[in-house]
């Protein structure tokens, strides 16, 4: 992280007051973004049980924190008496200064929730949507707030992934570009620019190429599921948490990138005329990976995996933050 | 990691005497795995400058491995002195249990030399060899101790990274390849078992997978190669430093895995349908990526990256191993 961005962290957030609409997974991991950074949130859903379950999970999830000293007790008291849950949208929206909507991923229902978005919210505020796939030149078709709406596409869990695909629709102003940057900036995010709309983004079709390889490993017999994994997690990821595609290219050859792509050329085209099999993904299929998923999990809850999970990543970032190599 | 494997690793390497033949980048690294082990470590390079180099390198690295308390000047001299650099390769492997053979990926070199070491090592030292594409079955055809021939392929760089590929080939006999696993276990590597040949392993080809698309959103010019980088680094990453795509898949959805694949068949789908484009990987586009990653790379020598990433993978796995979720 540069010196300036830890300035405005440290600055507290850029926009004051915000809204989530959507308590879905990833709706209400960023409450709890917005409630650490120190906005006051206003919470909606349009199933008012989803927003309910929503705060009780914040609740359980900050306790559990807690117990294991990520925060203090007073802190999280802080972050819950941010959080506003609404029973109508109108009252949501008013007065914020950005909206995080994190509904279903349909173009009708998304096209209808921006109409009243646009509506209900404040003229200057910011319309992000967390979308991973629509776009949102045609979400805002027609509506008079169009340059103010923009996809925000958090990596799940976003209270602690960092890094956010910020992608403006064709008629998104680029004021509104640089305000939802700064503020994610603000909030302790990642962003990272799109400049136009590809399908998945940046992240889901890497997600995805690793993924269709992954199942086809799978489903031919060569490895189980937890050899394919345990490749990753023990071997691929640990060099991926630090570097990306290109950065670790520019490691694995004593003369950098160049070397690295000219030398093993031929055998990346000899494996990329290889990687096209698409898996059937029938429901056979699926039940078989999920039974060696299950038996992978080695019986520890997923509720337990994911706490897990996030306190590593906050431990990860922490050492990152500590020791950050070439991004110093 | 489960507790009989450490226990196997407190009692010292299963075999006390090794031979590391070839010493580029994944040789020279492989030399620390068994120093640091506790094994005594013969060395050989048909180049003999590449061996002196190699040895030079780990030196050096020590030395940069004491001044950050990583280990002592004590344990930096052990490990030195466990290392006895060979100028034939008949010394190298006399007397040695285990031969972990670094040479150039060429299926002719490696057929000729597999013939020699198999002539010069004890009848009952295992061939292991680091190649990260080419069949045992081919490499040992028609030698009188085929059986005792198996692909074991690390991670770069295998003294940091704990994963090695281990393949067996046809002739392989199923206790070389229980003694393979048996050993890297006990030098503190994660060995996993592949049940046949595909070309480029599991590693290669997941990781093949993610280069293309990444390649292709940097040549589309949907972003660029620090965004992308950054999408890996501080977003997919830290996840698969935790877990493979099954078990990210399982965290992705309340219902679990099953429900994951369910949910987002279609989006595969469409995404897998996308993939298939193969990059042009000519000059012009390496010459770009280059470009594009020197400055990613904010002036930040490759030597000092290296470490820094080595010095930061071992943290994680330490983190890991201190709280291994699932793994426990």
């Amino acid at each position: 992280m540069k010196s300036s961005e830890l300035v405005k962290r440290r600055a507290g957030p850029m926009i004051a007051r915000v809204a989530v609409v959507g308590t879905g997974v990833i709706g209400r991991s960023w409450i709890q973004v917005f409630a650490a950074a120190g906005c006051e949130t206003r919470v909606y859903d349009s199933q008012p049980e989803r927003a309910d379950w929503a705060l009780e999970w914040m609740a359980e999830d900050l306790k559990l924190d807690c117990a294991e000293r990520q925060i203090t007790a007073k802190e999280a008291d802080a972050r819950q008496a941010r959080v506003k849950l609404c029973r109508h949208l109108g009252e949501a929206v008013a007065k914020v200064g950005y909206v995080q909507e994190s509904g279903p991923e349909n173009m009708a229902i998304k096209k209808a929730l921006y109409a009243e978005l646009d509506r209900a919210a404040p003229a200057d505020a910011v319309l992000a949507s967390s979308t991973s796939g629509l776009d949102m030149t045609e979400i805002s078709d027609g509506l008079p707030g169009g340059g103010r709406c923009i996809v925000a596409h958090p990596v799940n869990p976003p209270h602690v992934i960092p890094v956010v695909e910020v992608l403006p629709g064709k008629r998104t102003e680029p004021e509104v570009v640089s305000r939802t940057v700064a503020f994610l900036n603000s909030v302790g995010k990642k962003p990272v620019l799109l400049n136009f709309y590809v399908n998945g983004f940046l992240l889901n079709r890497m997600q995805a190429a690793l993924v269709r390889e992954a199942i086809n490993l799978a489903e031919s017999g060569v490895a189980d599921v937890s050899a394919i994994d345990t490749v990753i997690r023990d071997g691929l990821g640990l060099r991926w948490a630090l570097m990306g595609p290109f950065g670790v290219a520019n490691n694995n050859a004593d003369g950098g990138v160049r070397e690295y792509f000219t030398r093993f050329r031929e055998s990346y085209i000899r494996h990329w005329k290889e990687l096209d099999q698409t898996p059937s993904m029938n429901t056979e299929l699926i039940e078989r990976l999920g039974q060696a998923t299950d038996q992978m999990m080695n019986g520890v809850s997923r509720a337990e995996t994911r706490h897990w999970r996030d306190r590593m990543v906050r431990k990860i970032c922490a050492l990152k933050q500590s020791d950050p190599g070439h991004e110093r």
